[in-house]
């Protein structure tokens, strides 16, 4: 089975990450580390969300950090933008590409932003406009693509659903994402064809959460689909707000580690990212949560 | 493409795990982990090793721990024995399988026993003899198979040869290990192949460690190539020698998990084992080790 020959990584730690841990980080201190990992060569980086501090206090800073960065040239740097304000925001501070969502499941709809699926699409219309009429990238962002914390399964035809409706907004990218890690690989095949369906494959991408240890294995059986999109997060950055003390997003490290392996070009310096997650453990006070980056680092300091 | 409908789980923590662990276990919590791990519903778990106590310490208690443990009906419990010393306590011990061991790599043979890899095999002769004398089931590890910490590559030629040596002993199933977790998923196949050439495909097992996060791919990727015993630790027990604070042996309860989701049989009860992962867990006094495990550990207890 051939497998693609080069992939992009869309390191989303910055944001993702650093929004679901409970230590603060310092504008400063986020400035440093996605300047290390534009350093790294990561064509895409998710660095900020312009979202209200009241709901999401760890991306107050996100104004002080576009203006902060260093911007590497060929790299697009993401924020979430959920309104018009939110957008104007991203506008202001040029960032390249607006980051809009919609989950696959109707309990976690509700729950999450109090509405139905079709009402949150709908509420993106003019932030999509408003994104492509600026000129701006603009990426989907699907959520509970593989199950739901509230309704448990998801189906497929709610995964092609929602896809339809981001594409009709003017997605250039859509992120197919297991946000709570309970895909396991043979699921894999099935709602990513599902996507597929409505959606350029080359434009999809693959977000799979670590938590019950088949983060790999599923990049692994996406692979094998053909999809060449992957979000990870360096040093694994970002629990999982469903099961206390379990791990979150898949950490980039392990995936460069299976890319390198598989011989799959990806443009990234591994050596750069374990850095990286080793700056940002040390300023969380913890262990990466990355099994690469931690292996990687002993051994650099053995 | 069509997966096992059924797999073996071969549950090493009590043995090749807790002789990787820093922290001392009594007998007699180790008589209790086995137990837990045989209500769970292990068919083989690895129980024990007598070797000298002068080098591995955390086994003087082997004859003990035999002794105490409860003989679930139809579980293979396992022994290591590296000399006709050993054989005689593990005999007199009564275990049910004998472990003998090799290593795929040179370099590793002669820093880890003074001996080349035909010396080591020949070393093993009579041990084995003995063992099939005593009607002994008979098991040959195969080391290093995907790599080395000291030579690096090895070579399938390598592997096919050991294989074939192991084989030729009388060995009953041959477990061709990752021993520094360095394998991706490309190459299994080519591994595993080489293995297959020179020994039944149903009686060869395959065991990942989880060093640099790809276990579970690499199990994935075995499960399409028909293997169909798979080695694995309670909670990841065991770290790695070779990369200080780094994962060892692969999880067996994200192992469990990757089966259950994928439809494979394994006759094992998840739940028991994530039990018997915190129950060792505390008193190693450590978080677990497997991702499942903590995920599943904090579910239960929210």
């Amino acid at each position: 089975m051939a497998l693609p020959s080069k992939v992009k990584i869309v390191e989303v730690g910055p944001r993702d990450g650093l929004q679901n841990e409970k230590t603060a980080i310092s504008a400063e201190v986020k400035i440093a580390l996605i300047d290390l990992l534009s350093d790294a060569g990561f064509v895409n980086v998710e660095a900020a969300s312009f979202v209200s501090p009241k709901w999401v206090p760890q991306m107050a800073s996100s104004v002080e950090v576009m203006a902060g960065i260093r911007r590497r040239p060929g790299t697009i740097y993401s924020a979430l933008a959920p309104n018009m304000q939110g957008l104007e925001a991203a506008l202001a501070a040029n960032v390249d590409e607006i980051v809009i969502f919609g989950a696959a499941s109707e309990a976690f709809s509700q729950k999450n932003i109090n509405c139905s699926i079709a009402e949150s699409i709908e509420r993106f219309r003019p932030v999509a406009e408003a994104a492509k009429r600026h000129g701006k990238l603009l990426r989907g962002a699907l959520s509970c693509a593989f199950g739901c914390p509230y309704q448990g399964e998801v189906s497929t035809e709610a995964v092609a659903d929602v896809v339809r409706r981001l594409r009709d907004l003017g997605c250039d990218e859509i992120d197919i994402a297991d946000t709570i890690g309970v895909a396991t690989a043979n699921r894999v095949r099935p709602v990513m064809e599902s996507a597929i369906r409505e959606f350029p494959i080359e434009r999809l991408s693959a977000h799979f959460h670590d938590t019950y240890g088949q983060a790999l294995a599923n990049i692994y059986a996406s692979l094998e689909v053909g999809i060449t999109i992957y979000h990870s997060s360096v040093a694994g950055l970002g629990g999982c707000p469903y099961a206390k003390g379990a791990t979150g997003n898949v950490a980039t490290e392990d995936v460069l580690y299976l890319m390198q392996g598989l011989g799959i070009e990806t443009g990234v310096d591994l050596n750069a990212v374990v850095e990286a997650g080793r700056f940002i453990s040390s300023h969380l006070g913890r262990p990466s949560n990355s099994r690469a980056g931690a292996a990687l680092a002993a051994k650099l300091l053995s």
